[in-house]
């Protein structure tokens, strides 16, 4: 996936937030000597301790401001909801020249939030890595986690072409394949392929938590018959998700409403019976997975590489 | 998982129908040794000229009633629907003494179709493997399928004890744990664990691709942020399936009924920006995943054994 690099693309990045794709983040530059230094901050004293503890970080500051300071490339990796304020706490000790980007799911939003805080001479090239683990905090981070993954850059007006292809180049860097799209048509997209299957899932494993007569420890022992995978992505951050859903609203009622319709539609066939609507759509939907393979976004082996799990 | 056993506990085994299952019944069976000889048969000629290509049953026959011939286990591994006519087919053919089961999803509609065409002196133990894969068809079978699964034994009024002891053996040499519950139970438990999951994924693979405005590469793309593994469950056998969800339909509708009202609830909680409301539900789901790996489930391993796929 990666190479070591002769020259750093950047000279210090800022990391803001030390979560899952902060942690991922430094790992991946430090794996292909993309950054001179890479300096970090968490708003919470633990996570700052842990992050020193562990190496996260050549350096960790106390405060945001200190961290960006002289940061060429400051990188937001806060919950959607708090990227406003953190762009206004840091905004005055951001250096000339630098490229403030983000990582959060949402793009509208986080625009209307940071771009208004983003100083004169200064570049904002909002990003969105899509690549995760249900798992969160400084610890969970792994340098591969980018590696063949999509990112997604969102260039506002007035980003300048030569910061986003060095940010393009920092996330080729870390293993990722880059495009660019515009940010309302990225929060469909992601409403389609994350946000709402997202919540699907949490409902789902909410619903088998609630029901009495099927206890936990049944609906626990016998996962691997497609809960399972629910289970996973319901145990992703419970912070992150709100922010989420909160901050793409319409395009997440929209795909929403059209889940409600063809589910009621699948629901209307098993009442009537009607065994060929069933057939028909579960034909369809199979040839979806086919095309997934051939992208190189999942693996077709027989045993999903369950030997190596093990 | 398994080891070699001294003495076969079958003499001979016939499996009919060359599906994934069966197909990793018979590795399996000869991983450890667990039977004399095991035979197949499957409906389609091309089924059967593949099985004999790969070496799949040490003999495969061209009748239902050929295979079970001598036969002291005999599985149905057909879908939903057809166990009832391959069990009048294959009837007359049956050993006295031979026990007849089935590997279906659904228990209390197998056991009515089943259970009449039975004759005296053949015990019937329902059966249910909680394993699978996307795959199907003879060749997508593999030794390791049921490793440290769960496999559900279902017995009816009459399976005697010993045939039950002896079936469980079976399963317990193919690598998986077996528990044993009465057929409404299993019903129930599956709608929460399986049946309902797999509807959900269907319908939500199905709106991507009916959406005009996120193309169909777009959404096979950016398929990695949670749509992924929707698509994997949603290319689960399209004839399977359709049986599972005719033949299970009460406690089926009865879940999805419960699933709208809390999907309606947290779409409720999005409209009217109630944070508080969908971080308390996401923040409960996420303990249910703690549950499913230290019940040795799923890997907690922070790539998801990534790094052994590529």
């Amino acid at each position: 996936m990666s190479e070591i690099t002769a020259k750093p693309v950047y000279n210090r990045v800022a990391l803001i937030g030390l979560g899952l794709i902060a942690s991922s983040m430094f790992w991946a530059i430090k794996r292909a000597g993309l950054a001179g230094e890479v300096t970090g901050y968490a708003r919470s004293a633990e996570t700052r301790d842990t992050a020193r503890r562990i190496g996260l970080c050549d350096r960790v500051c106390d405060t945001a401001s200190a961290a960006v300071e002289g940061a060429d490339l400051v990188v937001l990796c806060v919950p959607v909801g708090a990227m406003g304020g953190v762009a206004a706490e840091i905004a005055p000790a951001l250096m000339p020249g630098a490229t403030v980007s983000d990582v959060g799911s949402v793009k509208r939003h986080v625009i209307e939030d940071v771009a208004p805080h983003i100083p004169e001479g200064v570049h904002f090239v909002p990003s969105h890595p899509l690549a995760g683990t249900e798992h969160s905090g400084p610890e969970s981070g792994f340098a591969e986690l980018f590696d063949n993954r999509w990112c997604l850059l969102v260039p506002v007006d007035g980003s300048a072409p030569e910061a986003v292809a060095r940010l393009r180049a920092l996330w080729e860097g870390m293993g990722a394949h880059v495009d660019e799209m515009d940010a309302d048509h990225h929060d469909l997209v992601l409403a389609v392929t994350s946000h709402t299957p997202h919540l699907i899932a949490y409902t789902m494993v909410g619903v088998a938590d609630d029901l009495r007569r099927v206890t936990d420890s049944e609906v626990i022992k016998y996962s691997a018959a497609g809960f399972r995978d629910f289970t996973r992505i319901a145990a992703s951050d419970p912070t992150m998700w709100r922010d989420v859903f909160l901050t793409n609203k319409d395009a997440t009622l929209e795909i929403l409403g059209r889940f409600t319709e063809e589910l009621f539609a699948l629901q209307r066939a098993i009442r009537t019976g009607d065994g060929q609507h069933l057939h028909d759509y579960f034909t369809r939907t199979r040839s979806i997975r086919r095309g997934i393979i051939e992208a190189g976004q999942d693996t077709a082996a027989p045993d999903f590489g369950r030997g190596a799990k093990k």
